[in-house]
């Protein structure tokens, strides 16, 4: 299926000179949504995975529904002072700023096999920061998914020592 | 399902003097996770649903699975500036100050048939808000759900007109 059609541009959004990927239309339509799942799920053929990570906060959208889907448990990933328990901390640049992500210290037990997921890989700093997390506990980043690549700015190269599958690239 | 003991207390969260309802190790759980979901499905059985909508953040956990499974499209509400194409917006009060919430103009068809989620209720702002956006798209708000609803708040009260389904009650 082409997911291109219910993804819409807009135009300096955050802020001036960017182009933004706005991913609501395929959300609202019940088609493009479940087939869009289905082909995040797809990336994962095969493999055992124990905890899917969602970023907040649109990583949380997909990551839960391919948790269930794996029967893995769902974590998520927040900007600093989010979480409730206790944390640890990742430094990060992103498209548009820099900032803190936290994970929760009991989320995820050594050894397990983690996937990361999160709607659009920009920078790769986000993601990058992520794999970092689930690392500093002990996980093994197995995959990291993505709705939509931007790749003109070469976000992949920052998680190149990890499998990268993403469903529209522009 | 006793979903009680995956719901942990965080005391003076966010601020000192309240205690919070961490839902973490909930989701952590593929087992509890799993039948949390289903519990919540289980809430709109034989509903005709057209649209789920989320509120940002921790409602985009269940909301798309539950409109996955309801072959519903899914909607996000969130606050203020972050939606990217034409919003209208709503003022609400919540238990730790006030704000806006927005959602997409083109979100909601009239007549849609709509289930709003949120994992927590607690004073009711928030929901009523929500609900008042859908209905101002022209949307029918079917039933409010929640992973957890927190009583002593009379959250409840303000969104009387809705039916409301809530997991756990506190």
């Amino acid at each position: 299926m082409d997911f291109a059609p219910y993804i819409r541009d807009i135009e300096d959004f955050p802020k001036p000179g960017v182009v933004f990927k706005d991913i609501t239309p395929l959300l609202k339509n019940p088609f493009a949504f479940q087939k869009a799942g289905e082909a995040l799920l797809g990336f994962t053929s095969n493999m055992k995975i124990d905890k899917v990570v969602g970023v907040d906060s649109r990583g949380f959208i997909f990551a839960p529904m391919l948790a269930e889907k794996l029967g893995a448990g769902f974590v998520t990933v927040r900007k600093s002072g989010k979480l409730p328990y206790k944390t640890i901390s990742e430094p990060y640049d992103l498209e548009y700023g820099t900032g803190t992500l936290e994970i929760h210290s009991d989320a995820i037990e050594a050894g397990e096999r983690v996937l990361v997921h999160d709607d659009v890989l920009a920078t790769g700093g986000t993601a990058r920061a992520v794999c970092k997390l689930v690392e500093k506990l002990g996980g093994e980043v197995v995959q990291c998914n993505f709705l939509i690549e931007l790749t003109f700015l070469n976000g992949a190269e920052k998680i190149k020592e990890y499998q990268k599958e993403v469903l529209l690239q522009y």
